[in-house]
């Protein structure tokens, strides 16, 4: 594997780990089409546990077997493949060093009544992880729940685990419960402050949803006007993410946000790559599409961070 | 032990199991009566604890004694025994090697009041699997409860462990507490959530009830009617499930279900076997019943599972 | 030490048990008067936890002294006498080998104010039961209780431990707490039920109180009189608590139950040795009395345990 | 180290402990004017974490000092000087070898609001113990608390790994929370059952306050008059207490109690003498005066338990 | 590196300690401008999770870079450099070995909700400040919060590693929930209260914040007026601060306080000075200023340490 000086460069920011962990994070990084670039794209398949298995696979009934999503994301050029426990253990050996795989460890569900104490489930560990040939572990906090620090020091533990190990850590930060409201959730101060969070927690990679344009805390919407930081388009609220992650020295991708049109996620996608953010980690939008429709997106999402479209 | 060619292609789904599990599948699906075909019937004994020693054995009086349980389920050919620990080890040496068992590692009984927040205790480990000879760990998951998240990391560690010594994982995903109804606790939409989540966590064999016809969730009966997901009959269900356990790549086994005359038991197993599903594991149906009883009854089943009845 | 064919009868249905295990269970078994013949009266002196030591020493202050105790089981010739940590250590050394010792490991107190979550502390280890020469461990639990759970994977831990290195584990099975009546402690169905869940746990001997003619739960209540299950006499009832314990497979003893006078008394451990349990665990009764006294009566209940009296 | 008779029989009593524990009894029993005679006055300064430093401190400023402390147990001819962490770290080097030191494990504060589960927080290890020279532990029960399971099972493990490394336990056995008047904590059947309970734990050596005269618990009462327990007198108290610590087998010291004159103070440790208890305990009443007051007072207590004052 | 004999002064106050933790005392009293002298001035940059990255970098955006602190902490001459691990891992390697640096263990953040509950996550252990070359661990605890024993124990297990692993630890003691009122937070008696806790609870280096004149707690006000505890000037209160740190024995070192203009900052910082105290750490009124002018402003407070200014 020839590694670019751009992924040399990213690699360079993660002064701090060692050379296995260097390693995974390369595999992702130079994987697919977008490999190289410093871009990437991920397949994350974990809305079975959170919605079941109908809401998640029916619209395209091929997507109840674990390998079609293997497969796909391999057809589409894809940089890694995300999922819980027992969907790696289905198709880890026959896809074996195909793609980069991240076992995501903990999940929730919808039959679950937590509200502001929202949780997730532990349910895979770092040892799953390297006998499953995984690059990195995948692990959701809820910044602002009641359980938010239960969880971090949760992470914290996985998290040094899979560093001494040589995997990458790939943290979803999504503020949830506590006092914060619905909206609240994708606020741009609350993006900012979620992903510089997952930061100082020692992600390797981050993921956050696009930050809408209203503020959620006061104190903090004092500063943004005082201050004038930019924030009207999303390129501009993007940027400001990728600052609070170090000014750029991790790794920062998006969820596909909330259901749209085609039109509306590349318009939406193209203002997270002039933000500088690293890329997308797309789910539902894309298997719950026939295959072919899947990779004329996944083609079309592929080009948007080439900068071909 | 010759292994089959349908036993073979099972084991072939397991693809990240060591060769230790896979032998302990093996045994489980190369023993008795069904031996071979991919079908097993399971006798479970945990009423003891979930009932009382009168509920489960007075109409049998034969069964106060754990000998009674490993002998009908050899003298019937069932495929395995299932039990908490002191019924297990009551026996584990007098019929060491002549029919799997599988520990029943937690258990609820009828005197804790626990109601949204159901829960087990944890009553037996992998440690005292190995030392009784069993197949496999049995473990029950009640999703929805506000313990969920606990049982599932309880689960999660000793699934690990059992994974790791080549232990096979039997889980009986039960919804049950937090805002679930008491029907639907076998609604459609939950009982296919149910072993899909248990397929998530990990589980080789997957123990549900079967389902009912009515939804739970407005969310997921908007889905399944939008998506026409075939469910008038049982045996539509019943395949429906099988399908959200990674389209058939996880055996799938069903409970007894209410207790009802032999005439509904054979017609729902009937429906069982045409939707797919890989057997039923049967208790009080068995155990409750004279021996003689007993056996006739089962041996219908066997004959049912193969195609004969 | 030359064990006899009933005590070996009784060992072989401890089949899954090491020889260590089976060494300690046979040092019970044999020692003292009713040795070898598979009854047992065990000494038991954990009061000053539960009611304080005036309580339950003042009316007879010798007991103040822990070798009081020693000296008292040792020349009423019993089988075992049982305590907690700090009883067992000031005597451990003075009596070692002259009895077994049964290192009682959790315990409550009078001062604590738990209801429906009762509750004991964990006051012993399996290492302290080895270091001080104790033959087996005893461990209390509230089936029932809010607190059930968690005591019952309290002794998960400890027996498992415990068979590991040889020695036997002592249920003591008291249903209190959660929703249980006063009068339900001590129910028929209820005792019976508490002595199976023991049985199901691993216990090798289980100790209950007396069962009363009442019944506490309905569900239970129908079926007793569906089935005829015989209980208008302690001993059809103690017969019913033995036939729970997996058909006699396992060691029961009961408890002196509420003070009675020695009439009373005696009825009482008659009808007990006539249902077909193994013996008594009785302490106020006798250590609240000159040492003399005590003696008498224990000589007359061993008399009974021998069927001369 | 030549040990007394009397040391030796105190020993002996401790008869499952080791040689490594015995030895450190010896320690304290052996050390300065009361060496060997059985009776021992130990300096505790744990009052900084109880009141804060301004309360404890600041009506003799040289006590801020850690140094100091050392020196008025050495200089006074003291058995031992117990005190936190952090206290003992600061002295450990410069005094080691010259009076034995009691680590204490636990500590509360005046800051937390804690009532019926009144709490300690574990504040030190037994490695630090062993690291810093100590003789032993020393830590806090609160029976009645409902904390106070939890402070047991606490207790438990560092006595357990204390016991292993031949360091000898403290037990500061002080009823408070749950149910528990203000006044019952000193109650004289509160007493008594708390120093009970420390010596079932396997404390070496017990710590209580001044028995006052009335009762708390109805049914303690009851058997207090029936049994005709002498009780008039602070030496009636102080014997019955004795007696309750295994009859005399278990060495125990009582605190200084409330406030009052020297007068007052040297009549209750008179008492606390003739009731056969092996000596005092006193913090606040020594280090809070100056330093030559306060080294008269305590030559005056020597005396007294020497039987020449 | 030669250290001086104020230096050495210092560490002889730590004997109970080893080598290597004294090594990396040393190393920070060694450093920068003040080192030598007994002094300190430490950077702490943990505002990212406190207040969000926007809060605290907008006003110089050059701070959102990780290496930006390190250049500012080297550049200034200072002693150390704190912050949690993200910020840590981003700089650990390009600045190996160019000031000691501190790594904060746990922190709190805006989004929750906790109140009297106050409580922070732990967000790194032992082996990641050895990892990434840290002279020290730094613990935030809340006195008086309902979460404060929990907080105190997560305290005693790092720090105990910590020093076991020659580290030295920096305990942040900031009184905060329970019935604190707000002022309470930094009141007279309360800041002297928590400075003593640490030291008690075996910290190398105390944090606490500047101490206000007034009182929170009644039993400890008419202490202070009866021993006459001088407390009118900031000096005064800084004096007794120190003296509840063990006379003097152990390192105290002051926040910056609420924000204020220049000249207020540096009288506050002389008061500090001249009460006897170590010496400050200063966060937001460093790096939320044009670098210009905070080393402008770090090279007074430098001086005034200095005696020159």
């Amino acid at each position: 594997m020839r590694v670019t000086q751009r992924v040399k460069k990213i690699l360079s920011y993660y002064e701090s780990d060692n050379p296995g962990t260097k390693t995974n994070l390369a595999r992702i990084l130079m994987q697919g089409r977008l490999g190289g670039t410093g871009k990437l794209v991920i397949l994350p398949v974990d809305q079975g546990f959170e919605h079941g298995p109908a809401r998640s696979f029916a619209p395209n009934p091929a997507a109840y077997d674990p390998h079609y999503h293997f497969e796909l994301a391999i057809e589409a050029g894809l940089s890694a493949y995300a999922a819980p426990l027992g969907m790696i253990e289905a198709g880890a050996d026959s896809f074996a060093g195909a793609i980069p795989t991240i076992l995501k460890v903990n999940s929730s569900n919808s039959l679950s009544r937590l509200k502001e104490d929202a949780d997730q489930a532990v349910t895979g560990t770092v040892q799953d992880a390297l006998r499953l040939g995984c690059a990195a572990i995948g692990f959701t906090i809820y910044p602002g729940s009641d359980n938010a620090f239960g969880m971090i020091e949760e992470l914290r533990e996985l998290a040094e685990e899979a560093k001494s190990v040589g995997l990458a850590v790939v943290v979803w930060s999504y503020p949830r419960g506590g006092n914060l409201s619905k909206s609240g959730e994708t606020a741009f101060d609350i993006c900012a402050y979620a992903a510089h969070m997952a930061a100082l927690l020692g992600a390797h990679i981050i993921k956050v949803k696009p930050p809408a344009a209203p503020f959620e805390l006061d104190a903090a919407k004092k500063v943004y006007e005082k201050e004038q930081i930019p924030g009207a388009t999303m390129a501009e609220r993007v940027r400001h993410v990728v600052q609070s992650c170090f000014n750029g020295r991790r790794i920062v991708v998006f969820s596909g946000g909330e259901a749209k049109d085609l039109d509306g996620l590349y318009t939406e996608i193209r203002a997270i790559r002039d933000g500088g953010a690293n890329g997308s980690i797309i789910g539902r939008n894309t298997f719950q599409r026939p295959k072919a429709e899947a990779l004329a997106m996944l083609d079309q999402i592929v080009k948007i961070y080439q900068g071909k479209a």
